[in-house]
C-alpha cells in the first residue's frame, strides 16, 4: 500500500548500524582481549549505552541522510564488518550477536517509523549452524526481526565452510522457512590479506553464493527459501550471459525458473551505469531497493556532486523503469520478500 | 596497421589451448599419479603428439570458429584450468609448464598467421616466484611469447600467497618490465569447494587483483608494468562507482591516473548489456578484444541464436563505440599493450 500521497514507501532493505556508540567498539575490543586473557573479559552489563546515546548516533547520521534523500524506512542490522565471526569461539560470537541485535532492536523501538530490525547470527567457524537458532528465535519473537544476515564464510576469507547448498546449513533454512524469514547472504571482515573487505571479499561472496546456488538444487528442497544477494549481486548481473551459459552447460533450467523464484538482488551499486545494467538484465520483481548507507563508500562522487551511495537517485533516473516498476523496487518487492515486514506495516495501516 | 581492406586486424588476446590432444591429459594424469607413486611417474618423452594431432585439434575447433566469426589472430596460452599450480611441487609444475608452453609454441609455428604464444609459469604454492624466470625467459627467447599468465593464487582457491602488490612478486615484475611483457592475471582450477572454477573463482580473482592494486602503489615502483584483468574485469566495471569511491576514501588519485595506465580489461563478457557497460565506464584505451574461446561457456545463447562467447558481435553492436574505437579494441590497444606482438606483426608487414 503506498503512502497517502500516492507515491511508494521508500524502503531501504540493507542498512547496518555502522554508527553505533564508541562504547560498543570499546566493549568488543575488551571482549577480544578476554579471549587470550580471561581476566580482561568484560561482562555484558559493563556495556552502558543509553537511549540518548542511540538517538544521537541515528539522528545525526542515518536518519539525517534518509530525510535528505527521501528514504522512509531501513531494514537495520548490526554492522556487517563487525560481525567478525572468525573471532573467538561460539560463546564469543553468541554474546556479541546478542548485544548487537539488542541494539538494533532498541533503534527500532526508538524510531519505529523508520527502522525495522534484521538479525545477525552467532556463527562461528566449524560450529554447527543449528547453534544459531536460539538467537534467531529470540530476534524474531522478541525483537520483531523480519530477516537475517547469513554469513557463508564465518572464517573471514578462508572459505572453510561447505557451500550454501550443503545440508550443513539446513537447520537455518528450516527456521527461515518456518518463520518466512529471508536471509541476506553477507560476509564480514576479511582476515585474508588477499581480500579487501568491502572492495573484494563482499563482492566475491555475492558471486560465490549465487554460483553455489546455480550448481545445486537447494530450492527443490526449500521452494519458499529466499536469499537476498547484496551489492547488486556482486559480479552476477554484469556476467548474466556467462551465468545463463553455465546453467545451460550444467543442464539446469533457465535461471528465471532455477533461481529467480528464490534469489533477489539489492541496488547497492554506486553509479548510474551499474544500476541501469542491473535493471536491464534482472527482472523487476527480483530487485529490491537498498543503499547500505552509511557504509563502505561514504564520499561524494565528484562526477555527480551526490553521495555515491544515494542509490535512490540512480533508480529514479534509470531509463528502462516505469513508475510501477519503481514502486515495486522501492516498496512492493521488499514487502513481498520480507513478508513479516509487510504484516508489520499493514498493522500500522501502511 | 590495418588489413589491406582498411578494416582492423581482429586480435583475440585471450585464448587457451583447451582442445589439446587427449594424450596431454593422459600424460598429466600419469604425472599426478607419480606424485604418490614415483614408479608411475612418466618421462617427458612418453608424451607423443604429432604435428598432425595438433593441426586436427586446431583446424576443427579454434580456427574453424575464428574463421566463422572473422577473428584473425589469437594470443594463445595453455589451458588455464589445467595449469593447476596447486598440484605437486615446483618440479611437477615446472615439467608441466614446459610441456604446455611447448605445445602452444608448436601451434604458433603450425599456424603462424593465426596464433601467437603466451606463456604459463611453473608457479607452485609457497615457492619463490623467481623460480619461474628460466621458463619465462625460454618462452620469450625461444618461443616468441608476447605475454605471460600470472596466477595470483597458485593454491587454487585458498589464497595463501601475498597480494600482487607484495615484494614477493617483484622478481616476475622485473622480468616483465625488462622484456616489456604484460601479464594476464589468471587463476586456475579451484580446489576449494566453495568456489566454482569458471563461475566464481575466475571472476573473484579478477576483482581481487584489481582491488589489491587499488589499495597499493605497485605502479609507482613499476611505472611500465602492465596487467590485463580478464573476464571483463570480474565485478569491477559493474561496480566502478564503488571502486572510485573506495579510492577516494583511501586518498588515492583518480583511478585513471592511479591504475589505468597499467591495468587493462578484456572483453570476455558474454552478453550485450555487459559489453555495453564495460565500454560505458572504462576508457576505450583500456579495453582489449578477447573471447576466451573455446572456454568456459561453449553453448549458443537461445536469446540471440549465437554463441555466448562470440564477443566480437557484442563489440560490433555496442552503440557508444565509433569505428575508430572498435579498431583500438580489436587491434590498436592489443598491439600497444603487447608490444612484442606489435614488433612481430610489423616484421610481417602488418
Amino acid at each position: 500500500m503506498p503512502k497517502t500521497n500516492g507515491s511508494p514507501l521508500i524502503i531501504d532493505c540493507h542498512g547496518h548500524y555502522t554508527t553505533a556508540p564508541k562504547a560498543l567498539e570499546a566493549w568488543r575490543n575488551q571482549q577480544i582481549a578476554g579471549i587470550k586473557d580471561p581476566t580482561a573479559k568484560p561482562k555484558v552489563a559493563d556495556l552502558k549505552i543509553s537511549d540518548d546515546d542511540i538517538r544521537e548516533t541515528i539522528l545525526g547520521n542515518q536518519l539525517k541522510l534518509m530525510n535528505e534523500r527521501g528514504n522512509d524506512m531501513t531494514l537495520f542490522s548490526p554492522r556487517a564488518s563487525f560481525m567478525a565471526h572468525h573471532i573467538g569461539d561460539f560463546e564469543v560470537s553468541s554474546t556479541w550477536a546478542a548485544i548487537c541485535n539488542e541494539l538494533c532492536f532498541r533503534v527500532s523501538e526508538l524510531f519505529p517509523e523508520h527502522f525495522v530490525p534484521v538479525a545477525m547470527l552467532p556463527q562461528s567457524p566449524g560450529v554447527d549452524p543449528a547453534t544459531c537458532i536460539p538467537e534467531l528465535e529470540k530476534c524474531v519473537k522478541e525483537y520483531g526481526a523480519v530477516g537475517i544476515n547469513l554469513n557463508p564464510d564465518p572464517s573471514g576469507g578462508h572459505w572453510t565452510s561447505p557451500p550454501l547448498t550443503d545440508k550443513h546449513w539446513y537447520p537455518i533454512y528450516e527456521k527461515m522457512v518456518e518463520h518466512d524469514l529471508p536471509a541476506m547472504i553477507h560476509v564480514s571482515t576479511s582476515c585474508n590479506a588477499c581480500f579487501h573487505t568491502t572492495g573484494a571479499h563482499y563482492l566475491n561472496a555475492d558471486t560465490t553464493a549465487f554460483m553455489q546456488c546455480l550448481t545445486g538444487d537447494l530450492f527443490k528442497d526449500f521452494p519458499t527459501l529466499k536469499f537476498l544477494i547484496p551489492h547488486g549481486g556482486g559480479a552476477v548481473p554484469y556476467h548474466w550471459g556467462r551465468f545463463r551459459g553455465l546453467a545451460q552447460e550444467l543442464k539446469k533450467p533457465l535461471l528465471e525458473e532455477h533461481l529467480l523464484n528464490n534469489i533477489f538482488f539489492d541496488t547497492c551499486v554506486y553509479h548510474q551505469p551499474g544500476i541501469d545494467l542491473l535493471n536491464k538484465v534482472i527482472p523487476v520483481k527480483n530487485v529490491l531497493f537498498a543503499s547500505e548507507m552509511i557504509g563502505a563508500v561514504r564520499g561524494i562522487d565528484p562526477q555527480t556532486g551526490h553521495y555515491y551511495d544515494d542509490t535512490k537517485r540512480y533508480v529514479e533516473a534509470c531509463p528502462q523503469l516505469s513508475d510501477a516498476d519503481r514502486a515495486q523496487i522501492f516498496e512492493g518487492n521488499t514487502r513481498r520478500v520480507f513478508s513479516r515486514l509487510d504484516t508489520r506495516l499493514k498493522a500500522k495501516g501502511l
